[in-house]
């Protein structure tokens, strides 16, 4: 027998209910999909993640917010994020008691303080627009428009002219406070120029047209360094091979520049640097003026990471050209070995150059974060052709701790021995200083 | 007959299995719900698109996110925006080889960059708060409070006094590289004031009280020109009307200025004006000192956008009080003419400014962008009662390319003749100049 | 009987329906909640109410928005918010006829332009980067990074040395425009350092080590008083009780602050304060030139909070040390007492200082904002052990209206009477001055 009539008077309620209910359900879900479509659902950006075709039929794109250190939002090709960088440094210079220079004892200072924001306009036009504020005034750092297609990369604006791996590392992503010497000896700064960039594998190719820095370029800074008074230009240019081996990943490059002072010539050049430390001013190694019509320089990078390991090693030529007179050419160099104590940690690798780790196991997660020793020599002689700007070997010590992802702490320790120091003790010029150097920085 | 005890029983296992289903999809959909009425689900505005019952009986009002070259978030009838701009220029000047000024050649500068953020905090205030930072410096610009009731606008900080519609559209907006020479002759700049504007369909009212330039109130900058010692003080109105005549926007608008120099004039002014490029600080015109009491100042405005089309002139007349001796009237103005050759692009017209084209097929989507074409001639005359600051007439071609809303990429070639020329060219001050000017600008 | 054919064939056709109906219900739910769980929803903060289970199970944390003046994005324990602030001064100095001082009269000046931005990074580490760009320049306000652990809170970078209440209260939320005479007069500003703060209940602590302002350690001010030359340091601590007594907030506290000049004693010290008005650069009250190799002070503060009122009070007094002299003592304080005159409104207090209050009915609402009347006495000597730097005894009558949080419009009127003033009155030194300020003021 089939159904009773009590039976069959049930399952009618029943799908009664059932129907009452799905209608319900249907009424609720025109809601929720309505919000969601309309005034946009997203936030919190999946990488490759599309929405649902339900939702991504919206007219309106939905803006995503990914997190670096600060939200990044996006909006189909468009995006946006605020950036900022605090450094605060702190050290002691310990020099033989007949060196008479306020750099000796303790210093510190707001190393560098910028603010600004990058962004992608679509169509693969983007921005990058930094300043530097540390130093009272305003100095125009990353301030370009790029664009970017396949494998090419466009930049015009201010920026850096390839000029050596340690000069390209992010100034909170180096192994030890400060670059090496020769970087600012030799004077590399970021300049207003237009760049092409071409990636394909492991090969990076970049080369360049640039004229002065924006800062010395304003007009405030008009006369004979600035304004319309500074027609100087250089050509720039730097080769990168850098294959993954195994679990190796190698750099290699070389880059070479040449500059026409133009009429920057009407003022000599000095070539100098200080004893590692930024918040002392005092340059121990200096040339005296040279007068000059260009330069050119070039230099050899090798570096390799694996695992928690790294080596790095530069050797870079400054040629001074002067009219009438010999052409010194003054040297720099610096070779480094790092190792992340703390296991899974390692250097980023991207586009030619190395990065920081962003810790395995940071703080928030209840781990000890990153931690990582960093051991560099870094030599510099600016002795040639009667120049006598003197010399250095520096043997530097760093611990770098990294708790959370955008913050390290740097502790360094430097001993350097100069041969013809500009900064003379008693009667010598030929003495060693030490340097102890702890640095905060965060960025975002 | 009715059912068979087989179907009877799949009937009542279909039905239960449909009960299962229903009762699962109804705690999804709470799950659904709760996220999306609790923690606010939206970004992505879409103007008048209340969202639905159900979300909106939330406590919290959303965030929603637009965009506009950045985000802009909103949060009921509050707003927040981050703001940013960079110009790059560069140029070149040819001069009759009798010139010997440093102007003459190559120069490139960041002309602009900008960093700050706008917003809205409800109940009709709302602010703007934008630096200039291209210079070392830190210049004022727009910086100020606003106030808004209907067809009411109440601006209290450094903002513009309504003096031209070149002064007034954008620096990323014009239709050449830099403004009509009368606007930096003349010393527009952006003043310390509190002003009124008033608009009602085709009619603007604007009206304001002015102390000086922020930058010049500052205390770095005390002294005869700053501080406590700047007590001068201006009055500012321009009127406006611009009716829509079918297809075409028409734009007619009067303004007069005066201002009282007081304790400013205790030094005297110069009125002065550059080769077209700002990357060259070399001012070919310029009067000489003139101790003075104030100045008034009037212009004229016509202008018309139709379709591709677009065509504006301006007369503006400046009187310098001298105490004891003549006033002297100098005299500016231009008229221009410029055409949008990809079809469907023209200028916007607001507020009693015209703006710059949001491509209608960008680079984003295949299209070729917009293409703009401009024609400018732009008269100074600096000579009267004795005073020689001199005479221009320019000729002003321009290009302009917007791949993509907020980037264009601007060409200009100007043809500059001098009478009375503060430069000279040997013995001469009647000659004439060339100039190339190129600029890379993006906003957002 | 049970079911006929037809029926049966009805239920059956019906339960098809029923079905299909919640297959597709099920498909659109899945739609719904990809999109909610996938990209992350959210946006709009509702604190303490976390996204429900569904949700948050997303491999992504989500970003929330919150709304404090602008957009407060956070995500996890990490959060980002842009920070601005725009303040205007206009004022009216009156002065005795034999006064033959600028600041006579009228003035005003941006007076306070702020950019920058705070965060937290997570693992309890943040940061806030802030720069004040009114003066042309960049000055470094608040620039650190904070650690917060439980009850403790360590700051490192530019940040207060826990002065004084007045010197700690926001400068957008005093009870009059500018902070009591002793503050400017004793130097009080943000240093580098490393401070710790721990607070439990009633009880806060307040210590550290400072060494000095960051804009004079720059490069920029390198020399006597800047760079590597200037390694003068102090030390800082405040201990805050601040119980509740019913309906009333109690304030009270004392700070003690000790400082060797180091370098810095090479160029002498001036204690200075102006009329007032900060748009007027002139001091009335100002030391002579004091060669001094350090200093210590000290104050006790008092308060409290009942409702609508509050009253507030300190005592100061600044030794400075003399080499080979007598060391003298200067004594600043002020009392205060302040009435919201709209109900509901009140000051609110919070890790030792008092705040401004959030108007009850805001003018976004209809209602009238808050208001609130303030008198305050300023008494200020700076005449001990033959140093004459002058008294004040002044007057001050504030009205504060808040139209909506984040936005006040204060208008002050001071009378003060001078003693030993460094500006003179044709021949007399003693002598009052009227003052009347209004200011503008926006934060978010």
């Amino acid at each position: 027998q089939g159904l009773s009539a009590e039976e069959a008077a049930q399952l009618r309620a029943e799908i009664a209910a059932l129907k009452a209910q799905v209608s319900k359900l249907e009424s609720r879900l025109d809601g929720v999909e309505a919000a969601a479509a309309a005034p946009v659902p997203a936030a919190g950006v999946v990488p490759g993640t599309p929405a649902p075709a339900q939702v991504a039929s919206a007219a309106q794109p939905e803006t995503k917010i990914g997190w670096k250190g600060s939200p990044l939002f996006s909006r189909g090709d468009a995006s946006f994020k605020v950036k900022g960088r605090i450094q605060y440094d702190a050290g002691y210079v310990s020099a033989p008691k007949s060196v008479n220079d306020r750099a000796v004892g303790f210093s510190n200072e707001l190393r560098r303080l910028r603010l600004g924001g990058e962004g992608k306009l679509g169509g693969g036009f983007g921005y990058k627009l930094e300043t530097e504020l540390s130093d009272n005034t305003v100095d125009l750092v990353d301030t370009y428009i790029t664009y970017e297609h396949g494998k090419w990369l466009v930049t015009l604006g201010n920026h850096n002219q390839f000029q050596s791996l340690d000069e390209l590392i992010s100034d909170t992503a180096g192994s030890v406070m400060e670059r090496a010497a020769f970087t600012d000896a030799f004077g590399f700064e970021r300049r207003l120029g237009l760049s092409v960039q071409y990636q394909n594998g492991p090969i990076l190719a970049q080369g360049g047209i640039f004229s002065d820095s924006a800062d010395s370029l304003t007009n405030a800074s008009d006369g004979p360094n600035g304004g319309d008074e500074n027609n100087s230009f250089g050509l720039d240019g730097r080769l990168v091979f850098a294959p993954k081996l195994g679990p190796v990943q190698l750099h290699l490059a070389g880059s070479y520049h040449w500059r026409d002072f133009k009429r920057l010539s009407e003022t000599p050049q000095r070539y100098r640097q200080r004893a590692f430390l930024h918040s002392i001013n005092s340059r121990f190694l200096s040339t005296q003026a040279i007068s000059a019509e260009g330069e050119s320089h070039y230099g050899a990078e090798a570096g390799a990471i694996m695992g928690q390991w790294h080596v790095a090693g530069e050797a870079h030529w400054l040629r001074v050209f002067r009219p009438g007179l010999a052409d010194p050419t003054f040297f720099g160099g610096y070779a480094e070995i790092g190792y992340y104590i703390t296991k899974g940690d390692s250097r980023p690798y991207k586009a030619g150059i190395m990065g920081t780790a962003d810790p395995k196991n940071p703080v928030s997660k209840g781990g000890p974060g990153a931690i990582q020793v960093n051991l560099r020599y870094d030599y510099l002689d600016m002795n040639d052709t009667g120049i006598i700007g003197g010399k250095q070997n520096a043997y530097i010590a760093g611990i770098i701790w990294t708790p959370i992802n955008y913050l390290r702490f740097n502790m360094n320790y430097a001993h350097i021995r100069y041969d013809d120091a500009a900064i003379l003790a008693g009667t010598r010029a030929d003495y060693g200083v030490d340097v102890m150097g702890v640095r905060a920085e965060l960025d975002f």
